[in-house]
């Protein structure tokens, strides 16, 4: 696994800087609104591509599954899962915080993964039971602060109905925290693993989203929600993350935030 | 003013540098909480002391006025007013959106403002009747999208009652509007200019976090909330700022959700 990690970091970066020329490329285009979607389809399905050639070249046992194109077999029992651009709202707005994810799974079990974010050249990394790194240090939670002492993401997407995000926004504000919405879930989910916010919490996230940045959280010394693997893997679910001193508590008040129906 | 902007510009990278050189550091530096706030300060107040020292140098006829230290007075009836670190929690945090802010004031209009954000070296840039840049290169605000169709940033902080952020997140969702909040009024402000969100609105803002940022909107072809220019100064106030085509629904919805007392 070391070397796998390694290679898998280098693949990220590598797929990093494709999605970076695209970034910086766009704006130097005149497209119009429907062709500029269609660019940023282009980036996506084509930072992926690369993502799986590399993969496929240095891992060729192993099988592939990514947002853009048909899942690749594999004889080995190994899956990687790649979300080319996650934050892709903030790729077509030209905002730098969006990422290159890839996560190592067998079964239902996250065993690697990689958030990589080109434009602040920061790599988020985890093995099962070895730990989590930010660019070759390693992430370690220690902080006791409460939720009212700090800052907490939130997100959400037109998959669901918005009454739930806007539920936890006030539940963050009346116990005196301070939300924070940055529109890239696995960016986020880094961040709650270098100790930069006090957790995370969103209604549904795909798989591909979330699993590698679940798994850096928990190496790092964080907490994460335990959902049922196989209805993660097909549907996706509520992701809810946080330093052991929040992790309780924003998982009640995501649970109220979110279970209630109108 | 043209060598004027291109001076301040300079200084302002200068200040980022040093800023930089902070946020980087606290990473490497073991120290408590109450330590960690005590490094954060002596950050600000030394990149005041800098941007001070380069501006008193370059203007010495200007008055300078800064969070940090004491006003400097001056004979020409121009002021410069400083932000050295605007986002202070993200700084504090590690996250790199953070910005160094420096607006050129006479009585009470704003005749040019930079905001520098140094993690991402961008730099926006704007003189009154002149246009505003983006690292070297004009920024026009040509979006016609409804709120409906993208992106509105939000602001709070703990010199006002939660409720209104509340109140306006559910008008944004109720809208079919996505919000965002990255915890830094000024970089917000520069991303409305640079059509990266739809608008930006804040309950309240102190005049030296926001008067830069209305002059890059606005000389970007964005509108923004005209306010009594002298109570601003004194007493900071609401800032709504969006493209022409959400502007006026924005500024009606902000009004609703921060006029409303409970």
């Amino acid at each position: 696994m070391p070397e796998r990690i390694e290679v898998l970091e280098d693949i990220c970066k590598q797929a990093g800087r494709l999605a970076l020329k695209y970034f910086r490329e766009q704006d130097t285009l005149v497209i119009d609104n429907k062709g500029h979607h269609d660019f940023v389809s282009q980036a996506d399905r084509n930072v992926e591509l690369l993502t799986r050639d590399l993969l496929a070249k240095a891992f060729p046992e192993d099988a592939i599954v990514g947002e853009e194109h048909a899942p690749t077999p594999g004889a080995s029992g190994f899956t990687w899962v790649i979300d080319p651009i996650d934050g892709t709202t903030n790729f077509i707005n030209g905002i730098p915080a969006w990422t290159v994810v890839v996560a190592g799974v067998r079964g239902a079990a996250t065993e690697c993964g990689v958030i990589h974010d080109p434009a602040n050249d920061e790599t988020f990394v985890a093995v099962k039971g070895e730990g989590a790194k930010l660019n070759g240090a390693p992430l370690k939670l220690e902080d006791s602060r409460k939720m009212s002492e700090g800052t907490v993401g939130v997100g959400y997407s037109n998959r669901v109905d918005g009454q739930g995000i806007v539920r936890l926004v006030t539940a963050l504000v009346d116990e005196g925290s301070m939300f924070y919405r940055n529109a890239s879930g696995a960016l986020s989910l880094a961040y709650v693993a270098a100790g930069r916010l006090l957790g995370y919490a969103e209604e549904h996230m795909n798989a591909w989203d979330c699993v590698a940045g679940q798994l850096i959280v928990a190496e790092a010394g964080g907490c994460v929600e335990v959902q049922n693997a196989e209805d993660m893997i097909r549907d996706g679910g509520r992701v809810v993350v946080g330093t052991p001193a929040v992790f309780d508590r924003l998982l009640e008040l995501s649970k109220t935030a979110f279970e209630q129906t109108d």
